[in-house]
């Protein structure tokens, strides 16, 4: 553990450098590039179709969708860069410094949904923040396999862990807890799938988790640790470029590995009622899917992650005993999956 | 117009009756009753499953599920009644003097899925609240369909417009124009469908619309007429049980209007896009879904709402010329359906 107890009490983060903007920008529109060009590789049929479109009030974005591929079923990859004259309170209400300044937000999002119900449907956002005397960053990457495989999930939290952990020790243990809290819906008491690593509000003072549940295992790791050394803009930018480009490798094994196996109607309509999830979490919780709608976002392309087909069925449980019993009981609950080994499954 | 402008300056509504709770949910659950028969009878074919459930918090409820029939592909309809310490803070902020108190509240609710494209999607909900001093009735009906027929939407209109017209002349053009702003999704700039009546916060003090939109349509026309006399307890009770009545007379003749149209796989897929609209409504605006969530309702029974089948497609369009677009450029906009006859179409 390197982490430090200092006191992080500067009231506003240094500032960013002059260029931080055109810099951070530039990053996301080259991630969503080489997400694109990675993807349509491993699909080898279909390409993505981009819209170009501007914000009335400011900015504006590319919206690329891969549909009806070999291996996405649809797939959007979105990157944008807004302007506005006050964030909405949602933000505000985290960020009180933000009040009363003009915003900018650059970012790149990306929601995968495979055809096959073995290769897991994947979401990546990762954005950036200035507004008046303050900026930061956000974002993650986190996976919702259907069926439960437990080597794809301690690889694509492995990969993850790796990235974070050249830039901080103390990153990959609060972020993926903080991922497991997000993602997590608390009417049906399921986390949306093996997560990953989520945070917000990262300015490089020193508190890591910024996060509402004060009683949660985030907030109670975070607190054990104290405050981390102060970070630089450039530090939090380099771990930022470090995440998203850690995606490709975390997943394309796990869509290599799976892409072969059959599948018939019991796993697709599985696949369909799980999907349901998704549209609950994005609908009911999601911030980013909130965000866009109050500050007036293009609604096609925020929606672009709900799924092409959906099933919902009243009081449906699975049966004991099978497969799909076991993504309940064992991968909709928040695990220690960068840890998991065969042995540890005694396999 | 029998309107008058008196002034409602009481602060508190006229208390209820004393076996007012028993009334009230006698009459929910033989609505339910009554609606489940009628479907049943339609239907012709498949029956509801009934669950009975309670509340940890106080209370409970009877759901009853159709599914796979001749004419519904999913319905639900439900009847609940649940005690709780305290009203969620949506709630509160309407109803200020309920703060404090313990609640008790009760209702039916009901979303019907039919499988033919050509029979539109039907909601009610009718509920009623005691919070210390406070009363109130509060729901409605709407349809909506998934192709245009004015025929459907007029009568149905004219059949909810009869039964409120028995009990106030300006219940109809307040609730009407309430419906239409309260199922409107704002990032579609779309009605939900062709509406019907909406109302809630009812306690017979004479102000009738009292909705959040103080800019907008119902406002307006309710300024326009002033006050309405105090109404009693009764008064209002009556008005729902008449309202709640309407539905079958109202849907009915639609169904049989359209069960023998014949469809293929263009108006099936026209079909599950237009569901999607149903969830975003459900999922990211509606209050009674978010009444359920909030106060730890029961999840099945409240997403019961949702349809067993839907699509989301990127950017769909319907084509000029077309019935999907005629439903785009008319139905999914306020329109007078009470007012329209053959005649006003020309036809």
């Amino acid at each position: 553990m390197t982490a430090t107890s200092t006191s992080s009490a500067s009231t506003t983060p240094a500032p960013p450098p002059k260029d931080s903007r055109d810099r951070v920008s530039q990053f996301m529109k080259q991630l969503q590039d080489q997400i694109c060009d990675a993807l349509e590789r491993i699909d080898g049929r279909e390409r993505f179709r981009e819209d170009m479109w501007e914000r009335p009030e400011g900015g504006g974005g590319r919206s690329r969708v891969i549909r009806g591929g070999d291996v996405f079923e649809q797939g959007g990859v979105n990157f944008s860069e807004v302007f506005g004259s006050q964030l909405p309170p949602s933000i505000l209400k985290q960020r009180p410094e933000a009040q009363g300044h003009g915003f900018y937000a650059t970012g790149t999002s990306m929601v995968l949904h495979p055809h096959n119900p073995y290769i897991p449907t994947v979401h990546l956002n990762y954005r950036y923040f200035e507004a008046g005397p303050v900026w930061w960053f956000g974002g993650g990457i986190d996976l919702t396999p259907y069926y439960p495989f437990e080597e794809d999930a301690a690889h694509f939290h492995q990969t993850i862990q790796k990235a974070c952990d050249k830039h901080h020790p103390e990153y990959y243990p609060v972020f993926k807890r903080w991922c497991d809290e997000y993602f997590y819906l608390k009417h049906r008491q399921e986390t949306r799938g093996v997560g990953g690593i989520f945070f917000d509000y990262q300015d490089g003072r020193g508190q890591l988790y910024r996060g509402p549940n004060s009683d949660g295992p985030a907030a109670e790791y975070s607190r054990s640790i104290g405050d981390i050394e102060p970070r630089r803009w450039e530090d939090l930018f380099a771990f930022a470029v470090d995440c998203g480009n850690a995606f490709i490798p975390a997943y394309e094994r796990i869509v290599q590995r799976r892409r072969g196996m059959e599948y018939g109607d019991r796993e697709r309509n599985f696949q369909l009622y799980r999907r349901g999830r998704y549209v609950e979490f994005n609908l009911v919780y999601d911030r980013g899917t909130i965000f866009g709608l109050q500050t007036n976002g293009r609604t096609e392309s925020i929606l672009m992650s709900l799924p092409p087909l959906v099933r919902w069925e009243y009081c449906y449980e699975p049966e004991p005993g099978t497969p799909e019993a076991r993504l309940y009981d064992i991968f909709l609950k928040p695990q220690d999956w960068a840890n998991w080994t065969s042995e540890v499954a005694g396999g």
